[in-house]
């Protein structure tokens, strides 16, 4: 038995979330599907670094399993992507040591949002991107609201009050808010993220973008502890994960 | 009774193709329906410049009607744009004289076509561009071959036989080759395109490209005046119907 990690791409658009459900497409289904498929009908099952929601999207989706076949390392992401729907890629594939645990042995992860600026209905950035009015003029107040939210604090305001998770402290090092053309890009980088706390954040420094609140308000809300303190929760299709990170690099080892 | 000409953006993705057709959603359909509502369930005609094939993007589509509405001209792509679904978009509306025709007075149309090199499986682009096996090797190649497209010829054998089409002479102005990261952008201008034609023009250039056949071949394609001479139809979802053009800047001078 070996055990593989994949890095995992997926266009959201078509999924109803990463997680097995009762209704609608997921992105784990189609990822053991596959692996069934390559291991002649046996279920073989996976592990993620987290969920993401309907809509969202990855770049560096994190996903183990164990496998007897004797694929070469090299062949694994050929097989899989040959078996794989067209909108579920895998990037890279190692093996790892058998006590590694993709979700639990994560040291941070990176998250964008991609906000989409102006009044112009755009046909071919729908589902990539969220497109907020009124508009957001001021980038600078956004900055200095992320400020704020840099360091270890309980994150209660922005975590979905639907969730079992208890402890709600984390640590974000970094808050990165960069205008690319007709476009703003979110950067988050931290220890680790509640359940849609990306996008309560973004949701909130949307609002300070427009004015509607002011930079030093996000003090105010993580004092609060209540979810109703932030703003709305942005819509799914701006969001990617983006990066899951280890102790080591998992990719550039191999084993 | 006033006729209005839109610029028309759509996502060719989850469309058979522009025109309407017994099975399947066509952008027409989508186009007219909305005239529709507006219309009081008054069913409204449009033309357009011409047909899309399934998977076929636009940015600048034109499509004209005619109507009676007292709606101020600027505010006609927001009335549209309210009752069309997410992958269509209206960009531009103008008036245009009563004897205007949006298909028989064009003078000229650019397509745009975006190939992504590299092996990779790409989940966000897998609709919007082409990505060819084996890879293109030499761009160069490809550009000598565009310059034998240049000027007037008849294009018989960059068309699909499936036409009506008699005179298949046309001119084409301008092919550019753009080298933009991971992707090659082919940029096609002319009085006017076959049926098909700018998807076997590319299929030929690929072929190339990809060292199959050499530049000077394309001179021999045209002369043949047989479809089989040319290269493969390059799938439509890499392509892009960019821009329309008529003898007057529609969108300037407004009438």
């Amino acid at each position: 038995m070996t055990r593989y990690v994949c890095r995992v791409a997926y266009d959201g658009t078509a999924f109803s979330g990463y997680q097995v459900q009762a209704n609608g497409r997921t992105v784990q289904t189609a990822f053991e599907q596959s692996l069934k498929k390559l291991h002649k009908g046996v279920v073989v099952e996976s592990k993620a670094s987290g969920r993401t929601d309907a809509g969202v999207h990855a770049k560096g989706q994190m996903i183990q399993f164990d496998s007897e076949l004797g694929i070469a390392l090299e062949n694994w992401p050929i097989a899989l992507n040959a078996v794989l729907p067209p909108d579920v890629a895998v990037m890279a594939v190692a093996t790892v040591p058998d006590d590694f645990h993709v979700r639990y042995d994560t040291t941070g992860k990176e998250y964008r949002y991609r906000i989409l600026r102006g009044r112009q209905k755009d046909v071919f950035r729908r589902n990539y991107t969220y497109q907020p009015f009124p508009l957001i003029t001021d980038v600078e107040a956004m900055r200095a609201a992320a400020g704020h939210l840099l360091g270890t604090h309980d994150f209660t305001s922005f975590c979905s009050p639907r969730t079992d998770v208890v402890d709600k402290v984390r640590t974000i090092t970094e808050v990165e808010i960069v205008e690319e053309a007709d476009e703003l890009l979110l950067r988050y980088r931290g220890s680790g993220f509640l359940y849609q706390m990306v996008r309560i954040l973004t949701g909130t420094l949307v609002e300070v973008g427009q004015g509607k609140r002011p930079p030093d308000s996000v003090k105010d809300i993580l004092t609060a502890k209540d979810r109703d303190a932030a703003g709305p929760t942005a819509p799914g299709h701006g969001l990617y994960l983006w990066d899951v990170f280890y102790d080591t690099d998992l990719f550039k080892k191999g084993t």
